[in-house]
């Protein structure tokens, strides 16, 4: 059950003119499963993406680098789920070049037009006869208001699709921005998440787009995680259909981009926050902000301490306040010359700890009454600046040891 | 259940001349438990620690730090378990010096001769008054033979006591050498281990005694993992009591001391291995290689970077091949100009994976033959170099996600 995420309102998620989204059911690796999708992009859209940071990045991935470096412009994405064409040498990029040829030839277009991705098992041969197979099925299906089958297309162990839209004002015009999201688990995202795609019909020049996405990405994707295992499969695509009318956005810090900025970050961080709620075994969502450092890499760098010790997230599903293991993952964060004295540790509005060690005024029932709820607040004050960041995560359960434990049967 | 880890051996704990331990019933967290140890050591031995990065070190660590660099001689040591004594603050400290003054005090010695060990739940205040009253029981109760005594007094959430000893022949002298562990979760030692004691009769310089004890965590505990939570309270102390009789080793690269390392790395090996096989929950024995490095900091990179991993560990645990996520852990453990193309991987004698992709020979049930061993050894050949490093790890299990929701209650 995810934590407070309801399905996506269908009335949020704009068409965006300009775009179109086929889906369909190709037996990837299960039949009877939305699998495959088509997403064409009329001509003149500004298109960027972010990629993980993986070295063991997924054949799908480097061939979206290696076609959006050619300036060709990109006219469609091809994405199927149940198999993530990673660790699978050149066979993988040969089959992942074959699917994209497929589809350019269908279209049309240059194959360097098209941006492939994949999620699903690593180290499995793509079946690329199964995805050139339906092809056709879902150009067929496509259409602009197809946002919320795209979201189901792109599942694996998600157990929702995550799917939000905003619409802002921009120069007298309405500007519509659409975005879905997959992944529950080896959700660290570094550069982005496993799959994310949002798209607007703002106007934008697409110089500032490669831009535009990191900027996007580091307010969400790059805030998240679940497991701390950084995917070989991350992407994140950002699309302006430039069909919305306005004069176009030529500099990210005009008044109109900082109207679009701000919009589409709460789309992204919506997305992004919905990978966490729908995290793999999750049953609470938490926010840990680390603020008082001298820079945002050591607040991040002790953020992610916590976000990732199994002992802190074991802690939170039991809604056990054992709120020392939060000050053990603070000390072992990598800040060489970090004073314990100047600690000071919140949860939601209960001071837990002071200069290093516990509140005199801290009761247990207060630390209690905070962990058994399902959205909970970390606040850890370092005390030696005034950088801060935050970091959004999920506890660690049982069933993620289920989920992940049984994962391919 | 330890994974191949039985109990220790009686016979084989030799007694330390020159080393007496007592161990009492204090009832510091629960009564009817084992959790007040002393240690008197006879003056003129040489003594050396190593202790924990993390900078939320526990009172102890400090004052062991603050005592060892005073240059006095270490004659006692006061370990409690049931309170690390961590995240306590200036009255952590405070209670912490107090009970080395008691001690001290009973056997009229100097307080600074006195190192403290706490091990337990952290941010709660040590309860110095029950350690004081127990003080009395455990000076009565020393012998020389207590080791195994010790090694139960020790214990947290441990299923099994951990001790071993050896012995060697030094200038025609029988040299012995005993040592005990204690530590199942909160497990990445950095510097040293949860808890860890080894004592030898051997004559050994003072001098050497900090450089001996260094390479024998290096060799040892700072090769372990069970969660990648490195505790608050990581302690290993060393004592040569120089009472077998043999001339005095001023030197770490003597023959003598070669062979007096040697013994006591197998010592140091064989407790750290204990602690991964006792691990939290643990059903399997991992022993991560990696090899083909450009140095072996990122060879270990690599190694902690799998040995952490949730998803590798959960595969590990379900016995299912599920091996692209080790590949996925290589990829993104740090090595920022690593070529995926160069990578083998190995699982026990089946050659998985070639030139970073499956390799064509690989057949699923090979995997699945090693994967539901309970010892298993990951070896990666990363291609780029003549490096290697070793890791141990355990899977992650129900059990580890049960044991530490529950760890107070």
């Amino acid at each position: 059950m995810p934590v407070n995420l309801p399905a996506p309102d269908p009335e949020s998620l704009f068409p965006i003119a300009g775009v179109q989204i086929g889906v369909t059911e190709a037996g990837i690796r299960k039949a009877g499963r939305k699998d495959l999708s088509v997403v064409l992009i009329d001509a003149g859209a500004s298109v960027a993406g972010v990629f993980t940071s993986n070295r063991f990045c997924a054949a799908p991935v480097q061939i979206c680098r290696e076609h959006l470096a050619s300036g060709k412009g990109v006219r469609a994405m091809l994405i199927n789920t149940g198999n993530a064409n990673a660790g699978t040498g050149a066979d993988g990029l040969f089959r992942a070049r074959s699917t994209c040829s497929a589809l350019a030839q269908k279209l049309g277009i240059d194959v360097k037009q098209v941006l492939p991705f994949s999620t699903g098992v690593i180290m499995e041969p793509l079946p690329s006869d199964r995805v050139e197979a339906g092809l056709a099925a879902a150009i067929a299906d496509v259409k602009p208001g197809n946002w919320m089958r795209a979201a189901e297309g792109i599942m694996t162990t998600d157990t929702i699709p995550k799917a939000f839209g905003v619409q802002v004002m921009i120069g007298g015009k309405t500007v519509h921005i659409t975005g879905i999201s997959k992944g529950a688990g080896m959700i660290r995202p570094n550069m982005a998440t496993m799959l994310g795609f949002i798209a607007t019909d703002a106007c934008v020049s697409q110089p500032l787009m490669q831009q535009l996405a990191l900027e996007l990405a580091e307010g969400s994707f790059n805030r998240v995680t679940v497991d701390g295992d950084t995917s070989t499969n991350d992407s994140l695509v950002v699309i302006a259909s430039n069909q919305a009318g306005h004069a176009t956005i030529a500099s990210l810090d005009s008044p109109d981009a900082l109207v679009l900025k701000s919009a589409m970050l709460e789309v992204a961080r919506k997305l992004a926050q919905a990978i966490v709620r729908d995290g793999e075994g999750a049953t609470k969502f938490i926010t840990i902000m680390v603020a008082g450092g001298q820079d945002t890499v050591e607040c991040r760098k002790v953020a992610y301490a916590i976000a990732h010790s199994p002992l802190v997230k074991t802690a939170f599903y039991a809604s056990d306040p054992n709120l020392g293991r939060i000050l053990a993952a603070v000390g072992y964060a990598g800040i060489e010359d970090l004073d314990q004295a100047g600690i000071e540790l919140f949860l939601d509005d209960v001071h837990v700890a002071t200069k290093g060690g516990r509140n005199p005024a801290y009761r247990e029932e207060d630390g209690q009454r905070v962990m058994k709820q399902n959205e909970i607040a970390v606040n850890v004050h370092l005390g030696r600046g005034i950088a801060s960041d935050t970091v959004w995560t999920c506890d660690l359960s049982h069933e993620y040891v289920t989920i992940n434990a049984d994962y391919r049967s």
